[in-house]
């Protein structure tokens, strides 16, 4: 059944299908599922390709993206149709995934058979520069391919999807563990603050900032969240809030400079981010205005919690100011959801992420435990401890 | 001659008179006049009536607003057509002199007359809660009222206006004062950053924060400004940007998430910004955001100034926990120049300002010198020195 759209700035893609708005139940029954019992995700493999939410037409209306090519996926990732830092993951593992069933169907040689699946590979490491988990997942997908030695094209297809679904399947578990580490820090009664979406919709779980949230909310904390609505993208008053507001969590949307005015009111205990790459020594490159939120959470002794799996931990950068900042087109900034707010000549920066320093996090909140101050040795053992692609 | 409107949210307001475009030549003598030559304004009164800009429709068009009622003026300060403490001031005195017109003009009876002019003021200083300048202006219309004694409706009404042409000017002369009191607080090089829009079209002058930037810039520094967008009502985005490309004067619009990491990476070295309220110890109401401005640049070491008239003093407010925050139409947070982002049933909050305790202060500068702290005394001092209402 079609429904009519009401979008924001829909485009003629043919490979945008209308799906069905969910039923009032199964609304509430997304997080549910999301907590365990279901299969909704923000992403998923159907038949025999991927689908995704289009997180740009939230939140008037619910597209699933069917990407039948690899261009479909990169570009799903760089229009941020699918976005957040262990979503594109998820993306990227089932492009490549989608790169070797495209060329086993081609009946194409196993010499020309890889070469297209590492093809994908490279175009797809190229969409977004700031999120390590992209790479990391490729490097995983990667890793499947030259351990399938000598194996058939249609074996090693099983083995890149079933690769893929593994990535998906332990991120919603990763999510699930940061909820469950992050809601004892959560009082009941608790104001909480958010920035930019890093929920179920970045992710193949209950979100890593959310999941505590989630997690708390379930437990049946009086909770309250303040959500960023996070310009220039509005990932915090289209997505953020629009989870929330499924899942039955009270909140209220502010602009981004209300933050340190909501704090000094006391109407917050506690901050929630997510990363998109964490440095070895614990400095966080997250949503631009992360550090901005630190910063008044530390002006008014409110402790800054990251929440990231630890795919999202780049030990090879020694700190933030090795981290590359993707600077992403002005006309962002000149138009809200594409309305144009200034002439497009207004000359603008647009920076998508910013660096926090490490001094400002009070914990890093992982699948596997939280790292606390000095970060350094705590990140390191952590991931030492985390199990590495499997082949 | 009539041009096409490409405004913002066009209204059929029968007072709306479109005008025409400056000309390219005109556009650069905007801000040359603000600086002395000239005679443009943001509001003025013209034959019998007052005229302004309507801000709203700016920055991709330019219409005046003539306001052939009371109740239109009040409307315009109330929808932000003209906005700025100054500026309300202003407007709001017009207003005070256009009733007692429209009251001569209908031959009402001496008691009658006054009793209408005293209805305006009241009416009038409703419309918007914080700027403490409205008041200021209203009573200073009050007391000319009141000076004039026994005198005719049509000698009043003359000794309105010219009251209120005083305020106009006085204001204008302010601004200029501020400029050059302010603009040695610039250096050469400097990267400055401002919030909302504390400019020309927020007083009669050259404006309160921007006016050490446009004596700078006229001074032949080298300076590039940073102007946040400041949402919700953008400000920043369409009024500051606008002002600073007509004067010439370099800037980057920057989403307001972005400001504390533009400091990071150094490009500021010192924050100007407005003013709505100065309460007797020195903290400052002023638009929503500018707290996590000078939350940032302490962080940063950038000092934080504050630049506005003495009519913007408060001694009868003695903190800032005292000022009344004007709370606006969640409506505004929804949207984005009338242009919905989120549902119109998501829970907001939008305070018009917020406060910035004096302790984040590194100096107020004023027309009659610059308040250093501690400000309680010497902000008492100035306002002293300061002419009051003149009769």
């Amino acid at each position: 059944m079609l429904i009519p759209v009401v979008g924001l700035n829909p485009t003629e893609d043919e490979s945008l299908q209308v799906r069905k708005l969910p039923r009032a139940s199964s609304c509430e029954a997304f997080f549910v599922s999301s907590l365990g019992e279901g299969k909704s995700r923000t992403i998923w493999w159907q038949d025999d390709h991927p689908v995704m939410i289009d997180q740009t037409r939230l939140p008037f209306s619910e597209f699933d993206l069917h990407c039948t090519t690899v261009q479909q996926v990169a570009d799903a990732i760089t229009r941020l149709q699918v976005r957040g830092a262990p979503a594109i993951g998820v993306a990227a593992a089932y492009g490549v995934a989608l790169a070797a069933r495209l060329a086993r169907e081609q009946g194409t040689a196993r010499d020309e058979f890889e070469a297209r699946v590492l093809a994908a590979c490279t175009q797809l490491a190229k969409t977004r520069p700031t999120a390590v988990n992209l790479s990391w997942a490729i490097e995983r997908m990667r890793a499947a391919l030259a351990g399938a030695g000598s194996a058939s094209p249609a074996a090693i297809t099983e083995q890149l999807l079933a690769e893929a679904q593994r990535i998906a399947a332990e991120d919603e578990r990763a999510c699930q563990s940061m909820g469950e580490l992050g809601a004892p820090l959560i009082a009941d009664g608790a104001g909480i603050l958010t920035h930019c979406n890093a929920g179920a919709l970045a992710t193949a779980g209950i979100g890593t900032a959310t999941a505590p949230i989630f997690v708390s909310h379930q437990q049946g904390k009086r909770i309250h969240v303040f959500v960023d609505e996070t310009r220039p993208l509005l990932q915090g008053a289209r997505l953020t809030a629009w989870e929330l507001k499924r899942a039955g969590v009270p909140f209220t949307l502010i602009t981004d400079n209300m933050a340190a005015s909501i704090m000094r009111q006391g109407r917050v205990q506690v901050v929630f981010v997510g990363a998109d790459r964490i440095a070895a020594n614990g400095d966080v490159a997250n949503k631009i205005g992360t550090y901005s939120v630190a910063l008044a959470a530390r002006a008014h002794g409110i402790p800054f919690y990251v929440v990231a799996p630890l795919s999202t931990l780049d030990l090879r950068t020694p700190h933030g100011e090795a981290i590359v900042i993707e600077q992403r087109s002005p006309d962002e900034v000149r138009t809200a959801c594409g309305h144009p707010l200034v002439p497009d000549d207004y000359p603008v920066c647009n920076p998508a992420f910013d660096v926090t320093p490490a001094d400002y996090v009070t914990a890093i909140i992982t699948e596997r435990g939280i790292a606390q101050p000095p970060f350094r040795e705590q990140l390191a053992a952590l991931q030492v401890a985390a199990p590495r692609a499997s082949t």
